[in-house]
């Protein structure tokens, strides 16, 4: 196991889905940065369960409750850690997936990997859950960001192949960002929300789920973030979005769509803007060149797999009966993922962002 | 700059396009492994320039040296270090550049991050070449790993369009991963690498180039490995393979396709093969689940950008001027990079497949 | 601030002397391993306060409660957090010290460190109290070493120039290391130890304090850990035990005393014993050859300095009126740390000790 | 094996006694920054053998190639690689002590460590000769902090019993440091330094050596340096110094001799001087407090064990043959390694401090 993340900001978080409670610790935060908790609970209520008919009936308080490294409401240079407790666990509605993994989840291979001593209530340590801690890391990461004039934001790119209007990647800006994640469900085009709420509720009718893709942005990045050649700005978000679980696919600018794009169409022209800023016309490669950010929004896009939590019945294996057999997956879970995860994306990138942000030489 | 990675197996690449050499130290390597360094130069042949006119004419020799680290001609437990000489650079071909950044590199975002100190001669640290010491060492650790059952292999999935027929995630085998890297064009539909072929020639006459997609597997990988939460097998996997230039997506399994899927679709059921082992039916997931290896074939897809080299007029900024102004890039490049870049794929999954096999905790 | 330390048994330590609680996590920990949380309380029982006259009248409870990490009474796998809440904490004793910066202590270094934002009260994260979630750690650790035959323990070697009788560190057994660390004044001589106890309550009546050094063994390390050139044993271990505060001096097998010694009389003649075991028989190396374990019982001595927090007045600086100043620190100080430094000592090499056992390569 | 150091600055070391070369990657490196290599030589020499009758007759080049990094004289912030070659190597010396394993040397350690595999000869990368890069890239990291004004230095504090004049470790100067470590023989007192000569030319003829201390200053370090708990002044010093071969205690300040004084002897009281600039009229805690440098001179000692290659018979295991032998180790060696450790001393603190610096939060 090894949930730590970060060089300069160091998270480690803690906690599995049924554990007394869930947390991280933050490491390396500068010091005197003022923390508005209340803004971090806003932001932590976005990804939490329980507000809509397509997620999850489980109701998590998801209180963070700060036990160090805040004085006086400032950062003090000492770790900063959170604990969320755990306190509306159904331990009971699991305890047969020990013996049947769920196809698409990690039963089977936490199951092999920790000898058969994992925590499966709930899928332990693999909960979605943990991306409560999170996100509350990402929140305090944002805040000391926004700052600097760096802005967070993302939308659902698209469900089960229903399309919002994808970003702007040239001119989308911060208060665009602002606005969209200030969404309960948030996409640009509610006429495609609809829609894609509408195809959440079929497939939850169905006994069935949904995957899709977020799209995020980080605006007001100065140029020159990204340690290359094996932590640059792809490298680093790449490997903090894939631990949100779900996640099969990431890409930046135009990502796989580049392949199908000659030099001459995805070559991004530089040029100055009349305030003698260095800009590029187009924005293909999505805010990072070499893996060092170019000044110009980042932007990249995450695919998420179709919740493998569904109540059909499925074929697995019998760890104990050694022989092939079936299992239905009880309990309270989300038909669609995807809008609870746009600001695990945000998250995740705000960590990663920090993190970079303080690798920087310094001049 | 942090041209380092891994934990465990810990690789630092060091040179630039015309320093005096480039090369890498792996660390960490287990000891009495024997290495066959024919087979090693064999393999860095695959991505070596000059096979191909479709390639940059440039003459690398690429002959490693190995200085260091192996000892009758097995691994002895100290750092191998591998070097390899800048025979043929032609610096003055570059000399322009620092005042007129080629757009789609990264000649302005490192001139700003080393405030102008970058060595900008054929792109410096951030050239395509500093994949050659990487092939090295993806190369060693792959013998290594091969002794494990465990086989690397790549092809061509598709340039501008034109897709070579995918792998079968579910039983692509060692052996049809030999055979088509063994190819001096590496697509399992000849048919289709012509016509890739004549479309990057096409480009090249055109003075212009395009992109693809490679497609990667690993097959014969135990279940357990990867060190969730941000260690996993994904996380690892894209961490490494975005600090190959001009990679802008990496996905795993379905990838970007998961969002399309049901879950019913998307969940792989698992079941007991006629040898006790445990399998999937359909390999959605593509062989991690959770972060973790699930003993079904790794399946990976990363999609390259267009070369960003070439030699038309192309608007930018004079860093000198401060006016904008033209570029046009003289020199040597390839109108295609995919196919140099499948060996890179491959290589960079076995430093970080061996990074994780040594990871793991022992029993 | 970086109160992170290893690299497979990866822990986090928070938590300032005066916020709502102090803790770790703990990473990388082996699956399956059962831990007896009673032991572990009487392991830390040993550094608490308030046991004898001359240890701080503070209470601690110091009851770690766990949160996370451990499922039916083993490791899962999953991070394990221990959190031990400050429930005894005077935080008006400290106000004035950001003032008037303690002489010998950590307030003036932090406050420009962290640029006046630490939280000054009680000595912050930089306070002795930080060391119990450093024992918990440990007494985690030396449980699951202890299976594996790996033994720990310390005495006081010396307190103010008054010497305890020093180990054998040839023949020191666990037995002997497990019988001295049962009392409650840890050395091998208890006429010594009434001897320091004398001195030790001389300074307090004295309104002064003493230090001292602690000796420490591991018996039953199998040869081999160790990972030269920068995490050698001695490398690992130093580097641990300095973030114990007060620690000023490291040394391993005969330490600084080799200076005195020819090479004939310092070199350890290896010879096989009756069970055809290697063995040196003498120990001037303290067990450890090249950075790698030799077999042999691990020796070390720490040195702590005295207190710095003593009642007389002391001559400081003025950090808001900008003149020389004087400052008398007043609250609940140990006149002497040794005693309760004894199990700290202890626990962090247990957690070196662990992560190196974990960072060998498998066989 | 982990030869590697540092976040920052990362160091990677490579090569054995008689690889074909040894050498260090420097990651991390400020862009720049103009390295003068004719200095570099110049300090590389101070640790090179044959200068005098006290070492050994090896004459290496030691002439480092520098092979990237560099650009028109200056950093470029790609990694920089130095190369040594190594010409001088007589293989055939060292051919039996595979069989025989040098009491006082990581011959079986090692042996039993790498299966079997390790390179023996000249004990491979267990050489003192692997601080010829560790002197190469602490050379570079000290004219990068010479620039801020940061001045190393180091002198014989003792060899064998017999004291040069300790540093005054209040008072003491980038000068005076300049002035010692520009001696063949560093040392303050010159008769102390031919009373040492002398010993270690008795030992030698009595096919013995000596051990001794090397005592090392760093001037002109701003407040603030150090990362707690784990990343301190101290620790990370210790960490390196551990790397040198040889080392069996390190001490900060009075070290050891603080368990002999009370605190109210330690304590070092702080004052603003004339210029305002804050101070201790004592330097007991030798520059670090809570393992932050204070601004004081930091202090640090270093002991090193006697050469334990040494020509007279002595008893050993047989690897082979299963029973105990002897062993005669032939070749060239230092009877006293300590005037070439002074470097190496210098060499490692300025990598560590450099790493420290660069790890500072940004204002």
């Amino acid at each position: 196991m090894s949930s730590n993340f970060g060089e300069r900001i160091k998270i480690s978080i803690f906690g599995q889905s049924h554990s007394e409670a869930i947390g991280v610790v933050i490491d390396g935060l500068p010091a005197g940065e003022e923390i508005d908790l209340e803004k971090v609970q806003a932001f932590m209520k976005r990804r939490a369960p329980g507000q809509h008919k397509y997620s999850t009936t489980r109701k998590e308080g998801d209180v963070p409750e700060v036990v160090s490294g805040l004085f006086e409401g400032k950062t003090c240079g000492a770790p900063l850690c959170a604990m969320i407790h755990n306190t509306n666990a159904h331990s009971k509605d699991y305890s047969n997936l020990v013996k049947t993994p769920r196809p698409g989840h990690a039963d089977y291979t936490a199951a092999v990997k920790y000898g058969g001593f994992q925590d499966y209530r709930g899928g332990g340590h693999f909960s979605g859950r943990l991306t409560a801690p999170l996100c509350f890391a990402g929140a305090v990461c944002m805040q000391i960001l926004e700052r600097k004039g760096i802005h967070f934001g993302a939308h659902i790119h698209s469900i089960h192949g229903i399309a919002d209007t994808p970003m702007n990647p040239v001119e989308i800006t911060a208060e665009e960002l602002a606005a969209v994640t200030a969404k309960t469900f948030p996409v640009f085009s509610d006429e495609a929300g609809l829609r894609m709420q509408e195809i959440i509720e079929d497939a939850r009718l169905n006994q069935d789920s949904v995957g899709g893709v977020v799209e995020a942005a980080v605006v007001g990045l100065p140029v020159g973030l990204g340690e290359p050649m094996f932590d640059g700005l792809e490298s680093k978000l790449a490997s903090i979005l894939y631990a949100i679980p779900a996640v099969k696919g990431v890409e930046f600018g135009d990502g796989f769509g580049v392949a199908a794009l000659f030099g001459s169409e995805n070559n991004d022209p530089f040029y100055f803007d009349e305030n003698g800023n260095v800009k590029t016309t187009t924005n293909h490669h999505g805010g990072s060149l070499g893996g060092i950010s170019s000044g110009m929004p980042l932007v990249l896009r995450a695919a998420f797999k179709p919740t493998p939590s569904i109540s059909r019945e499925q074929n697995t294996i019998g760890m104990e009966s050694g022989q092939n057999e079936t299992v239905r997956v009880i309990g309270r879970h989300d038909p669609c993922i995807v809008p609870r995860a746009v600001p695990c994306v945000e998250a995740a990138m705000a960590v990663a962002i920090l993190d970079l942000y303080e690798l920087q030489q310094k001049k």
